[in-house]
Formats: structure tokens, C-alpha cells, sequence
């Protein structure tokens, strides 16, 4: 088989992969099966927690008479670990496959061994990289799993950073007003982000004064089937007519400051991803402790001049030791702007 | 000759008008000389103060002997004005130009009349929308003009204001430093930028802080030919030992807080262009006085939470009164983002 064709099939494999949640605890995985020329037997995606992992979709959807011998392309490590579902090293040996080829490494301890395991069993096992596949397929492919794999190997959610501001940098104006600083095509956006999170943290300031129902709602204003759980951090009560109390969804109270242990709390959950709304407050502590690992700001065309600044006083007092992100994506929604980032390596 | 063909025309003559200057006092130009088929005869464009005028330079690239009886088209009305060269519409009448079609309208009192009196000469004359051009090619080649049309309008020039800060809006940190928020990229953009304008405007609170040359430097670090004024402004003095008391080009102290009266004083001195890089305290009073006509925000990735606010107070109490801008463009410039905006019509 040509490196070509193990390069188109990762290629296939991630843009499978993409379709799948980032929420829910699992990863997201693509896999394609190839015969010996080439060819595409069949190929699967990881649709969410509790459903088939992406190989099992994969031998699921090929002629069982012509997976015995093919290539499986993966764009992760094949998992070795029974949980919901068998370990799909089993499932790929039982169905024949004598070569696996996966982009990433499998960080989960658990779950990894999967390469070790077939190679012992004698199955042809290699990466991406060492299988001739250039680094810029390889690369995305490892991309899909870069928060899933983060927060595995660090034993602490993922989280994203959430803001909102003129372009001057404030979230509301000198009187406290605050909605709406962006249009409608970037609330549309941060609901998309809701819905692709486990949990959604605001601050009981940020409660009280907004009032948020923290939701996760569809482009015509209906909730998503799948609701992050939605999580008010602060000592301060929660009153009892506060939108966050009425469903859909799970929400929940941590009486606490501390957002170090929040996360450790909200991992123990099952939470990988985490999204912080807000307020300055808690995104202050977030950032202060080294706990963002990637940025949203929304941007509107507008100045302010005064009222609150979406980030407070983190102790920085000049410019060298300012927190430096490497940006991701720029997006253009409405008149807004959007610019993701991540923590650059090694920094904060 | 086709609709088609004048359209083209149009597209073609705003290019190159494109390629002229937009400082000098002039507007950018372009003109293409049409025979009867629509077959181009020869185009030119105008290369900034003291050259020939668009019209000339398509004349004098075509052969005289086809020009007889052809069709100009141009982005701006006939100048009918002797200034540093004869007017326009005396050229094109005097090679025997039959009919003239152009896209905007020149606003400038002294210039204008090119239509009138071309049209009272027998000449076919219309604007580019009544010879069918879709209002998209129009808008592009009036968009040539902005600038030049608005500040010629209102006998003020057009006024950029520009601000480098963190994603948090600040333009310092704590301790003041702020050399280099945004990264040799974008500063080098900001070198295009100060390159066309006719004047540069600091206040002495940033020159006693940053001690800025504020010349315009090409790519290689070497100044521009055409540098523009370096002006001052406010009441403290410039230390003899002051950066921008050096050359290229020349400088000037406006020792006066009123930016209105320093930009009548820099129309007077024939500026249209006005770039105001800094700081917040020239910013706001612009921003104040609604005299800013277009606005660069460079936003590099880094949050700071502290330090000076890239705009000052503006008096503005609630949301609803903050200053809305209309993004035109995004560049991606290194690491950093700028955002350029126009102010809406009717705002602020």
C-alpha cells in the first residue's frame, strides 16, 4: 500500500473524527479501514460517551470478508481497556486487522497499552509518523485530541476562557450595563462553545448580577439535547428564583474560591472540558493559578472608555511577565470579532 | 460599446488608482481611455502632489491619433481647476475625448465643475451608475476617495487613530513599560500606515515617556522619501535632546490641548491625512470631540490586567452610549491582530 493512501485514509479519519462531541468525556477518534491496495473497506467516528468506539464503528460498517488482513488508519492509540465498551485491540485482532497505524498516543493510563498489546499478538503496529505520514496530516489529526489528551495527562479539565468586550477591553460600562457588548452571531457562537463543554463556571457576581440561565441553546433558541452541567462558584447564596436553578440540565452550587479545587471537584465528575463564562472575578483566580489553557475573545467594534475591565489585577506589574497566548483562530461574527488562543508551552 | 466594457474599465482605473499616494493632499485617481469598441487605448493614474492628474497620464500613455473621439473613464469627476496643473476637463475636451464617464463626484469646491462645463462643451458626460456600472464597482472606486472626499468636505482632515494594546485593552503595564506590546510585524504595518498620512500626531505626555522618532521606516528599517509632519502637541516642551527633533522630515510643536484647533491648523497646512498614534489622553480628546474617523486597533495576545487603558474616560455612563464602530478589516500580523473600523455614519 502506498504512504499516499495512509495519508488520505488519516485525512478521512480526522475530518470522521471532527464530527464526534468534544464533550463527554471521551475523545474524539476517526478510523478508516484499508485493503491491500488501498482501498476503503469501510470507516467509523466516535459519536459520544456510551456509544461504539470509532474502531467498533468502523469493522461495524465493512464486509467482515474483507477485514480479515486490512490496514486500520486511527487517529488515536487503539484503547486496551474495558469500559462501557470492549477494548477495541480485541476487537481489531478478532476481526483480523494486521496493521494499525494511529496518529497520537494514547496519555490515558488506563486505557493505554493498546500499541503493546497487538504488536505482542503480532500485528504490524506503527504511527503515523514512523508509517512515512508527513507531520502537517499528522498534526491534525493529533490536534482533535490536544484538550482530551491535556487534561488526561494532567489529571484536571481542560479549561477555556471565556470574554466578552469592547475593544477597549471592558465587559460592561460605568453604569454595570453589560448586555448586549456583542451581537447576536457571536452569542450564537458561545453557544455552540456551551454545547461542546462539561461544565460551564460563572461566579456568584456574575450570577447576581446577571442573572444568566447558563444554557446551552441551538440557533433557533431551543436548548441542545445534552446540557453542560452548570456550575455557580462563590460563598455567596444562590437565590432561590435565579434562572440557573431551572432546567434543562444539571447545575450546581461549590460554595468555594477556590478554583483549583472546583476543577479537581468537577474531574472527579467526569469533566474533561471546561468552559469559565465569567466574571472577571473568577477568570482573575483562573488565570492567576496557571488554570487556562485557551482563550475566547469576543471582540465589538465599540469603545467604552470606562467601567469593568474584563481581567483584574493579576500581579503583573510589567510587560515581560504578561500573560503571552499563542493565537488559534480569528472569526468574524457579525460586526464582532472572535480570537481564540492557547497558553503558549512552558508559559504562565 | 457594452456596459461590460465600462464596467471593466472602472475596475481597471481603480486599481491603479490604488497604486497613488493617499497622503499629499491629492485624492488617488484613475483614469482608462476607451475607443469605440471598448478596446483600451492607454490608462494612467495620478502618482501624487505635483505630478500630472490621472487624466494627463492616461493622455500622455495613448496615441494621440486614437484618442479622437474615445471614451474616458476615471474613479473621480474632471477637475475644472488650475493648480499646480491645468484642469482636466480643458485636457481631455482639447484631445478630443468624447465622452466621459466617471464614479464619484469631486466635493471640492474649487475642483469641481469638470461635469458642467465638459457637458456645456458637447461632451457625452455621466457618472458610472447612470452608464449601468453595478453599484459594487461604483462603491469600490468611490472608496478610493473616502478619505480625501470626507475631509475635503468638511475642511478637516480625516483623522486614524490608533491604538496597540494587550487583548485587554491596555497600551502599558503597571510600571509603564510598553516597548513592545505588539510585535515587529504590526509595527512594521504601523510604518505603511504613518508612510500615508500627512501628519502624525503625539501628545507630550507620550513623547516625554516614549521619546518616539515617529518617522516612517520601509521595511528594511531605512526611512521613507516622503516622510510626514511630526507634530506635538500639548503645553509642556520638547526636551532639546527629543527624538523626533531629528530628521527625516520635518516636525512641529502644536502647544495647545485642543486637538480641533490643531487639526484646522493642519488642514491650513494642507494635511487631509492625520494619524493620531498617541497616547490616551490625545486619543480620548479626539474620541471626545467625535473627530476620529477611522480607528487601527492592534490587539497583540497578551493579557495584563493592570496598566494604562489604551482610552481614557470618555464620559460615557451606560452601554447604549458607547462609541460603535464598522469593522472594514482584519489583518493577521504575526502573533498580533489588527482590527481597522470606520466610524458609522451619524455616530458619535
Amino acid at each position: 500500500m502506498s504512504d499516499d493512501a495512509i495519508a488520505r485514509a488519516l485525512e478521512r479519519a480526522t475530518l470522521l473524527a471532527a464530527r464526534g462531541p468534544q464533550r463527554g468525556g471521551n475523545p474524539r477518534v476517526g478510523c478508516v479501514l484499508l485493503d491491500d491496495t488501498g482501498q476503503e473497506i469501510g470507516a467509523g467516528w466516535h459519536r459520544g460517551a456510551g456509544t461504539a468506539h470509532a474502531e467498533a464503528a468502523a469493522l461495524a460498517a465493512s464486509d467482515p470478508a474483507r477485514v480479515a488482513g486490512s490496514t486500520a488508519v486511527i487517529t488515536l492509540e487503539p484503547c486496551h481497556h474495558t469500559g462501557r465498551t470492549p477494548p477495541c485491540s480485541r476487537a481489531l485482532l478478532a476481526a483480523g486487522v494486521r496493521r494499525v497505524i494511529y496518529a497520537a498516543g494514547d496519555p490515558d493510563p488506563r486505557a493505554a497499552g493498546g500499541r503493546a498489546w497487538l504488536a505482542a499478538q503480532g500485528v504490524d503496529v506503527s504511527t503515523a509518523r514512523e508509517a512515512g505520514v508527513v507531520p502537517e496530516i499528522v498534526g491534525l489529526a493529533a490536534e482533535l485530541t490536544r484538550s482530551w489528551s491535556a487534561a488526561v495527562r494532567r489529571r484536571r479539565p481542560w479549561v477555556l476562557g471565556k470574554t466578552a468586550t469592547s475593544l477597549d477591553g471592558r465587559v460592561a460600562a460605568a453604569d454595570g450595563t453589560s448586555m448586549w457588548i456583542t451581537g447576536a452571531a457571536a452569542r450564537a457562537h458561545g453557544h455552540t462553545v456551551r454545547a461542546d463543554v462539561d461544565a460551564i463556571v460563572v461566579g456568584t457576581g456574575t450570577l447576581l448580577a446577571d442573572d444568566p440561565a447558563l444554557t446551552a441553546r441551538g440557533a433557533d433558541g431551543t436548548p441542545v439535547v445534552d446540557q453542560p452541567l452548570r456550575v455557580v462558584l462563590g460563598r455567596r447564596a444562590v437565590p432561590e428564583a435565579a434562572a440557573v436553578r431551572q432546567g434543562p440540565g444539571p447545575w450546581l452550587h461549590l460554595a468555594t474560591q477556590d478554583i483549583a479545587a472546583a476543577l479537581d471537584h468537577l474531574w472527579e465528575r467526569g469533566a474533561r472540558r471546561v468552559l469559565i463564562e465569567g466574571g472577571p472575578t473568577v477568570l482573575g483566580a483562573a488565570l492567576r493559578a496557571g488554570l487556562v489553557d485557551e482563550l475566547h475573545s469576543y471582540l465589538a467594534p465599540v469603545l467604552l472608555g470606562a467601567g469593568q475591565p474584563a481581567v483584574p489585577d493579576l500581579g503583573i506589574g510589567t510587560l515581560r511577565d504578561g500573560l503571552r497566548w499563542q493565537r488559534t483562530e480569528t472569526y468574524h461574527l457579525g460586526e464582532d470579532i472572535l480570537i481564540t488562543a492557547r497558553r503558549l508551552e512552558g508559559a504562565h
